[in-house]
């Protein structure tokens, strides 16, 4: 008998036909011989509207009632359908954050999990009952209510399965698992059945919304495996696996990551000397702004030019920042663009096989692609490129590494 | 230093204006000086929009699953009403059922409290904050979330009162007061400064809605001085007092309550038997019936008459059960009205006043008004009479008893 937990999103729970969809998934799989936790988030919509409440009566809101306030979302979602699984015949146990002790620190909005004591759950689960537990939310030493911030329903149930040692997490979401690329720029795109948790990051972190990255963090930590899959359709998903895994070795890439969301500046002609790139960053992140990529090009005559990528929101400030700088320093010129993006090739097979990035270079050259910046890590090469070339570059990719094909 | 617990329906925290407007009030009562907890129900509509949702999913809903959906509906009001008064500048910390240990059975959708545990309350009492706690919930031994039933926030205000040995327990609703009768019937009808438990008890029971009878019940019981008071306009409203209070003597009659919802049921000839009452209420009974005021006439030829009332609600199939009982105990005749209503005197000042009763016989018979049924207790005196006269019988008593001059 596996002990399995299971996580379904606000969307996957929107309406009360959603969640009698899901209690079916969830019965089914009880039914085929498992131990069942589900973790649920708000009713999609919910948070949104506890939220406007919330800031009808002060702005911004108190912090620590406004975790009083949202953790009613899931706590609704949790009695729904655990009387829906009720009336199907399965019998089921709704539990909040607080009566499973997810203890977190007093981070309020955005908590980080501490420690769950797992023996209520268990002794439900050995009474026979589904599990149902609100995700996004916690206690704290002193008893008051917690939330993770959004997107923490993902970390509850990883947290969930690592403390009671379950046989797998399974994310439930709108997609139907993890892809080579987005579906909608390359559609051969394909589902992979299976990618390390180091791809997943890297992934997550270059703007593929499957999983919140704190969650992938977490079971990574925690040896937890973890799955995506759809909440709509049946499939077995991507299992998202330790690298040790002898089935890994075949592929060089997983996947070709994107992100829409960047603009780069540049500072040229500042005098290169030791403690510049402090000098120019600085003020940058004083401001709590997020830099990407940083790139310096050699030095030539006794002055450098420096570059830095930033999410393109920031973009106006970002430049302010900089000219403020390039005036103090004595810098020729600062240039900005908006209209790039940046498209990365993932795959921990880049390790042990050398020439991924030429070829990568060399793809993008054929297709008359002008690369502006690049950066690399160990399991990652990034581009820069106009944003015009972001679908022919994906493609390009896509199909120079063979991931078309399975 | 007064030490006040405070209580807000749902009628008064239904919006967001209602409850900054409470916040306004709390505030101004904590600046004269005051310990102020503030117990609260869900906004208006949210606790029907809560029974709908789970009506929706399953028939009738799990009873523990309900409470943990339920309770959701006054922790959204705490955390509201608490961040209003933060925006006002005054400190407030809000506190669920759980986290203030309001300890009950385990009875869900009905539960009775047993403990409250106020050092939380107190500490936080001492820190200067206003302490806003849900009502209409509490937890059971084993952690589970219960709720009192509905009106159950009355209840948790008198318990908060009790354990924390509070000066007065306020209970703000929609009308500034207990009155001499229903004013929209007798439009001279005066707000009463007190009245005793006793006769509140009586007053609730009858169809005066002011206050929930298990709490005032419980205020009695535990000695918790009780207040009415509007929460839209100013004023002293009722205070609920103990028998012993030595301005209590002066009145007679300190009220006139009334119930439309009343329909009685007479079967006429039944053999006059010992047990014979129990045959013909104890079918009754068994399907959850509840007989109010029962009428045995004497014994004419070895046969009697027997009359009670019942909710006007059940008058059908108490009408079915009592046809099927008369022919078993071979009765001659099963008659019923639903046309009818009972009007009641009450007042502590019965038991040291002769002559209350034909008084009101007196009264009623002067305007023409026919009495049906009468039934007396210590502090009350009933007559049923038909419909027609209920405005015309309540106006009469209330001009005969001296109630229009304070």
């Amino acid at each position: 008998m596996a002990l399995i937990v299971q996580k379904y999103g606000g969307t996957s729970v929107g309406s009360v036909e959603r969640i009698q969809a899901v209690a079916e998934k969830v019965k089914a799989s009880a039914e085929a011989g498992n131990q069942i936790v589900v973790v649920v988030s708000a009713m999609s919509g919910e948070t949104n509207r506890l939220v406007e409440l919330a800031q009808a009566v002060q702005q911004p809101p108190n912090e620590r009632e406004l975790d009083v306030l949202l953790s009613t979302g899931e706590q609704v979602t949790i009695a729904l359908l655990s009387m829906t699984l009720d009336a199907l015949g399965q019998q089921a146990c709704s539990f909040t954050g607080a009566q499973v002790h997810i203890r977190t620190d007093s981070a309020h909005n955005k908590a980080r999990i501490q420690d769950i004591d797992g023996a209520r759950v268990k002794a439900a689960l050995d009474a026979g009952k589904v599990v149902v537990v609100a995700g996004f939310q916690g206690v704290d030493e002193q008893g008051n209510i917690t939330t993770l911030g959004r997107g923490g329903s993902d970390t509850t149930a990883v947290a969930m399965a690592a403390a009671l040692k379950a046989d797998e997490c399974q994310i439930f979401t709108d997609v139907d698992g993890v892809y080579t690329t987005d579906p909608r720029v390359e559609p051969k795109a394909r589902r992979l059945r299976t990618i390390t948790f180091e791809e997943m990051l890297e992934m997550a972190s270059l703007g593929s919304k499957v999983l919140q990255i704190r969650a992938v963090e977490f079971a990574g930590k925690y040896d937890v495996p973890l799955r995506v899959l759809s909440s709509f359709e049946d499939g077995e998903g991507t299992l998202i696996t330790f690298e040790d895994d002898p089935t890994m070795e075949k592929a060089k890439i997983s996947g070709i990551a994107f992100n829409r969301d960047e603009a780069k500046l540049t500072i040229m002609g500042v005098p290169d000397q030791p403690g510049v790139a402090h000098k120019i960053l600085g003020p940058v992140a004083e401001r709590n702004i997020e830099v990407d990529m940083i790139v310096q090009n050699i030095s030539q005559d006794g002055t450098t030019d420096f570059t830095f990528t930033v999410n393109r929101g920031d973009f106006p400030k970002a430049m302010d920042i900089l000219r403020r700088t390039a005036k103090e320093l004595g810098a020729r010129e600062v240039v900005g663009d908006d209209n790039i993006v940046k498209i990365s090739l993932v795959g921990v097979g880049m390790r042990s096989h050398a020439g991924i990035a030429s070829t990568m270079f060399q793809s993008l050259a054929d297709e008359g692609i002008n690369i502006c910046l690049i950066s690399t890590s160990e399991i990652k090469v990034s581009v820069v490129v106009q944003e015009k070339y972001l679908e022919l570059g994906v493609r390009a990719l896509h199909e120079a590494f063979g991931l078309t094909e399975a």
